[in-house]
């Protein structure tokens, strides 16, 4: 299931305590087998794409424009992409000029450049708590102290938003920015409510913040709904992200970031200085699609596979989870993060599940500080939908048996059994 | 000409002293203009290659992978294509395994990722000066303090580099690594000889120091002749840099790093945090080219197209250059280096060179330290060979000029006319 080329689990391997390298490898080794029902990487299901209509794109700008396709290009990235990009972005309500785009190696690359512009070692960055695993890495890769803010069923928390900022003026501090997925957010699941999104403005007016706005998702919607992305609320404070990883192909590496004019030409300096400029071809592919081909159908069809990929795994996990364990219910793209009853640890159970033909990512990848240790992380987008349901079943004879082991060990003072949800969640977790 | 376009400038246009970027883009539109003759960018003639190969190449990888490659990859790269890249540098005599190896976009990220995994703000970095801007730009980015080690026709000075390291020691610092380009050097056009790579290992190893050995243009020497690189002789001292830039495409933006296992661990890390993943579609079509097209065969016909180009070059600078200017002479790859007689500002001088239809690089970008304002890089690889003789005949034109200019001016008190060189070159100035 193409789990041993998961970036995500490298990324998240070096957060494993306890295991070394070798044991991670092997571990990986063994959940790569086609037996394993996995749900640990965030891989879209590109099966759902239009082959034969990504053949006759590509094929076609090889025959039109190959010797440009095949030679370097300018470090901002092609003005056609950049323009074609803002429609992209207008379709989902989001403002912009193609001159404030850069492109970049898909959205990663943007939340590297970013962390290297702005991060200096030890300066302070707030995120969500949970957070994506490889927004964690762009920013400790820099050496960033990366503090997390709780989220509820509404997303960040700006409540404890401000309470953070608050305590950092009492150190005499800052946060450089507030790094955050408004959209379907990775791992939680849920999206910043659209009543947090003027706080959050607002916060970021009063405290002359700036918001690092990731949105790889906001296209994903099950109901096809858009939500107003800060960038629209308080353009001059936000360094936008996006990318086509999840609306057409990550295979293509492009993604781009849209900042006011100076962030913009300080950006353009350090990607030249990363990788002088993104791939001609794969920008002339993504072009060509987006110029050829009816991409906001292929986006709703993407969300319909993804939708009917949800409603199997929340059916599973209706079924066949323990009383105690809980999970959020997305309205949205990929995931959905569960939450196992005091006393089990998912990092711990990790190479249990595998044996049990399943795989997830443990919650703590998602956490800078080593919480997340109660949490993991399950990806419906790229496994068959047959085989949802039997991979939650796995893993739910699994949670039932740690249960018992639990309660069986602490016998009376087994820890709390939280109760289980069974409706949309009001909460993700510590 | 792409000048516009051409990331190499835009790196160029931060160390123009005395110019705003409003400026420097708007001599940069008027260098973009079909009219002017540009011996700037360092692109390769990418009308040399079989583009129906390419195509059909392109098709193929769709209709056979199209899943795989619009998917996401490792973060090392793909095994089938390291294998690949081993026998194109066994091609070359370097020893190598697939296990050493990790894709990059292009050479510029294994520069960045190196730089990002050995320098913190204020190390010191040993290069040839004059060197690559975009390795410059690599090590710049991280504040790293890039100090030069003069070149002659034979390379970078050993005895100079042993001087420079004995002065750190007694400054109790020390070089985090030596940067070279040894085959074919950007912008010298000179490669290191035999003798001084032996020298350059005895030095690395009685100095405990570690290389970081560029190598895009091995490859493309005119003779068809290579070189020991350093690789093979200190394997355990040396990071080794490659691309296809050269050799296939640089619109692929592939590159690679060979090291070893605990050095790569580590830059497999940083690569992740910096953009998650190589292309799996670019990757698989330089694994599809490298086995289904005849590549060596291709790579001798690059070397046959610039190889006539250089002469077209030479011989005109021979003819046109006024006395007092001096030039390398290229036995591979793409450029000639040209020193100016003193007096004469080749960044001051680069306006009018363009308005007289002309555009090179200024000297001053292929240093950290400001040195570099008497030389400018000719790169004859991209314009037409008939174009060639034009342009030079209208920069030595404009070079006539200028020296008269500075007579006139100083009278008497003008600086010595170095005398002009006609043979191989025995010095890159400094």
């Amino acid at each position: 299931m193409l789990l041993d080329t998961d970036p995500y689990l490298t990324r998240y391997a070096e957060r494993v305590r306890g295991m070394s390298a070798s044991e991670i490898r092997a571990l990986f080794a063994v959940a790569s087998r086609p037996e394993v029902v996995s749900f640990a990487g965030g891989m879209p299901d590109t099966s759902a794409l239009d082959m034969e209509a990504v053949e006759a794109v590509v094929a076609q700008v090889i025959r039109d424009s190959g010797a440009t396709a095949l030679q370097y290009g300018g470090g901002q990235g092609r003005a056609p992409l950049r323009e074609l990009l803002v429609e992209v972005m207008e379709h989902e309500g989001v403002p912009a000029h193609a001159d404030e785009l850069l492109i970049t190696v898909g959205g990663q690359q943007a939340l590297e450049l970013i962390a290297k512009c702005f991060l200096d070692p030890g300066d302070v960055v707030l995120a969500e708590g949970p957070t994506y695993v490889g927004g964690i890495g762009a920013m400790t890769s820099h050496q960033a102290d990366v503090r997390h803010v709780p989220m509820d069923a509404e997303g960040m928390r700006i409540d404890l938003l401000e309470e953070a900022l608050d305590g950092l003026a009492r150190e005499g501090r800052r946060a450089e920015y507030v790094y955050t997925i408004p959209n379907h957010q990775n791992p939680a699941g849920v999206s910043l409510s659209v009543e947090r999104r003027h706080r959050l403005a607002e916060v970021a007016e009063r405290h002359d913040l700036l918001i690092v706005e990731d949105n790889p998702y906001g296209l994903l919607d099950f109901a096809g709904e858009t939500f107003p992305s800060l960038r629209q609320l308080v353009p001059d404070r936000v360094v936008y992200v996006g990318t086509v990883s999840k609306t057409i192909a990550p295979g293509l590496r492009t993604g781009w970031i849209a900042a006011p004019g100076p962030i913009r030409d300080k950006l353009v300096l350090l990607r030249e200085a990363a990788d002088l400029c993104p791939s001609n071809l794969t920008q002339m592919i993504v072009e060509s699609w987006l110029r050829t081909q009816p991409w906001r159908e292929q986006i709703k069809r993407f969300a319909a596979v993804y939708h009917e990929k949800s409603v199997a795994m929340l059916d599973a996990l209706a079924t066949e989870m323990p009383e105690g364990v809980d999970w959020t219910v997305p309205s949205g793209a990929f995931y959905v993060w569960l939450t196992v009853p005091d006393g089990i640890d998912t990092s711990d159970l990790l190479a249990k599940a595998i044996s049990h033909r399943v795989a997830y990512v443990p919650g703590r990848g998602f956490y800078a500080d080593g919480a997340g240790g109660d949490h993991a992380r399950l990806c419906f987008s790229y496994p068959e939908v047959a085989r949802i349901g039997e991979g939650i079943s796995r893993l739910g004879e699994l949670l039932h048996e740690e249960i018992e082991l639990v309660a069986a060990v602490y016998g009376d003072d087994a820890p709390q059994v939280r109760p289980r949800r069974t409706g949309p969640a009001t909460g993700v977790g510590g």
